[in-house]
């Protein structure tokens, strides 16, 4: 019995010093940014092979062994050299993303990674009956290219053509931004998932305000809401701001502004629902020229499909009827339709067993961002940890995470890996 | 009689090549661009630099002295050598600018330039008691760094110190810029009027539907519109589109979309006032981000000072008042602050006489957009001449003009020549 204490004793120091270096690895790849004096990393960007170099090292330094695949994902690999054993050792896969959305914080998506490491170096001496390979993947946001989780989709076996001919905002084709960072684009078949792979996990922050209201510091994800994604233009006449009169206008902001707050009146009354117009590109966009062509995006988020799909569709009709009566041309682009995905209950369980393990109330959630495990939930079970949002603050250089919440996410892992174990 | 009409005859052919002659070279410069694909031409941007080489040629073989001042504007001296008798001649000047808005037509300044060159060459046989000299000013519209009329105001003697701390997008100041144009800085003092100058003539298309509307080729400005523009700042918080519920927001896009419906209706019941939001910039600016901060323009025009400052601070009370609803910061820029200036009496009237000569109805027009003319009138009495504009286009690539409008500004800028010539 004392024996025990003191084993447990010098296990809980671990723990902490582990979620103290996750933090810190966090913290320094914050500094790696394409945009300075804040955090920017975009998909295959500089920063992001700078990210990659970093990581790698801390891959290899656990005996992983490191690559990048041709859609940008780094891999770290269970062992150097496979071997007739090791070949048909189940896999598990544990990872999130290392992009960000513009003025990021430090923790959404790289912390996840960062506790893959953390679980393969804790789990070192438990002697698993299965491998275990960390994911890095290179994009998750859909900043650069307006479509997201370009990463996951390379390991889903997804991705295509009309995928591939995305451009950017420079014109430079997801094809070409691939090459450029000396990758084959013909080689994103063989990025697929490990075909021994029986299950992914992935830690994330809950980027909301849910598990801090109700004073935890884990859940498990139940599932992921639907998120509809569109590009709407407005299209009017840029003409003299000095010499138009008022009436003879077709101002495509003044049309996209009444939209705006149409869009924000309905989510407002409508339960579960979130509905944003995060990014608005006016032209020419000069002080003294009545604005002619508005693009801005719509993002509608919902834990049922059906709720989401009638009320993209209700404010889709909103756009095209502001746009007839103020002679406007109205257009409008499907960038991204997923469905609602659950995450293997059978995982999840185990999850939720091994955060009630870690000492804290077991809780469930839904997750209203979107995020890679839902993409490999099409190709096996997944599941997936949320570690709580300190004032729900995501998406924001204040995002921040609790030293505390980062060590039962590693004490819940290695119960969850322990279980995971006795099944195989 | 028929010697005389022959006489006439051949000037009627001579007017019409001159007018053929102004918009073939407006439309050669229209393809001196920054941006390929669209006419856009910022201060002391290379484009500029193209468009001095081709227009100092053609002033050169009229034998005017070209030469570029400090703030960049180019200058058609009468003579290129002073002498005895020169030096103390009255000088009249006659110009518009060359920068453009965004993605601009090829008219908007450029036609008064030109035609300044076609009334010298038409005037050459006149033998007039006075010089003229051409000037093609750097910047008239405000695009770079957010303030406009820098190449007037250098002739005025008004530019300060603060003016040349001024920054572009890029962090560039004026002061910079000038140099990095080659220019010095601290020579603007010497791009002061000269002194013997006795008048500013400007012609300009109308860039508004009034003249079409009328039926007629050109108008004498009586006076221009003041103007007041703002930068607006709406700064709410960045935060995770997905997981933060709609009554938790602070969305500075919404927050500014309310405001923008509420100037439009605001200006739309207000008679002849126009107030625009021509520029708008979001950030962060992805999708999947609620917008934590927002900058918007405000133009606000009316004919009379006291209304036009009444409805300018009611549209920023507005603004104030819709952030303190939301719980956004509001913050708010001066730009410009432009007074009512009313066109020299007596010139106006010998441009009325002018255009009457030539032909057509007289009729003045009060300008609703500001032009160089507005600064000059500071310091020398000025007069304008505008042209209809058809379809009111103008800021955009569609802008034109009627050559038979060119023929009569030609037309009637001689008599007006001839008027000022027997004053002398």
């Amino acid at each position: 019995m004392a024996i025990k204490r003191l084993v447990s004793a010098k296990i809980e120091v671990d723990f902490q010093t582990l979620a103290l270096r996750v933090i810190a690895r966090c913290a320094e790849l914050a500094q790696l940014t394409e945009t300075p004096g804040m955090l920017t990393r975009t998909f295959l960007s500089p920063a992001i092979r700078d990210c990659h170099r970093l990581i790698a090292g801390w891959m290899e330094s656990l005996g992983l062994r490191s690559s990048v695949d041709a859609m940008g994902n780094l891999r770290g690999f269970p062992s150097s050299e496979p071997t007739p054993s090791n070949a048909i050792r189940p896999r598990l896969l544990i990872g999130s993303h290392i992009d960000t959305v513009p003025n990021a914080g430090a923790y959404d998506g790289v912390l996840g990674v960062m506790l893959g490491l953390a679980l393969v170096e804790a789990s070192r001496t438990l002697e698993l009956p299965f491998d275990i390979e960390v994911i890095a993947f290179s994009e998750e946001e859909g900043v650069r290219f307006r479509v997201p989780f370009l990463g996951s989709r390379a390991l889903a076996g997804t991705p295509d053509s009309q995928l591939l001919a995305l451009r950017d905002a420079n014109g430079v084709t997801l094809e070409a931004a691939i090459r450029s960072f000396g990758l084959d684009p013909n080689e994103i078949s063989a990025a697929k998932l490990d075909e021994n792979t029986f299950a992914y996990l992935e830690f994330h922050i809950e980027q909301g305000p849910v598990l801090e209201s109700l004073g935890l510091s884990l859940a498990a994800v139940k599932a992921i809401a639907g998120q509809s994604r569109r590009t709407i233009v407005f299209a009017g006449s840029a003409n003299h701001a000095g010499t138009t009169p008022m009436e003879m206008r077709r101002d495509a902001l003044a049309g996209a502004a009444e939209w705006i707050v149409a869009v924000e009146n309905f989510a407002r009354a409508y339960p579960g629902l979130v509905a944003t117009v995060g990014r608005l590109q006016v032209a020419p966009g000069a002080s003294n020229v009545v604005p002619g062509e508005v693009r801005a995006s719509l993002d509608i988020r919902h834990a049922s499909d059906v709720e989401r799909t009638t009320a993209t569709e209700t404010l889709l009709a909103s756009a095209r009827t502001i746009s007839e009566k103020r002679g406007l041309r109205f257009s409008c682009h499907e960038d991204l339709e997923q469905s609602a995905v659950a995450m293997d209950a059978e995982l999840t369980a185990a999850a939720e067993r091994a955060i009630a393990a870690a000492g804290q109330e077991s809780k469930t959630i839904i997750s209203g961002a979107g995020h890679d495990a839902m993409i490999l939930a099409e190709v096996v079970p997944s599941a997936m940890i949320f570690l709580r949002t300190p004032g729900g603050i995501s998406h924001h250089p204040d995002e921040t995470v609790l030293v505390g919440d980062v060590e039962q996410a590693i004490r819940a892992g290695i119960t969850f890996l322990k279980e995971l174990a006795l099944k195989q």
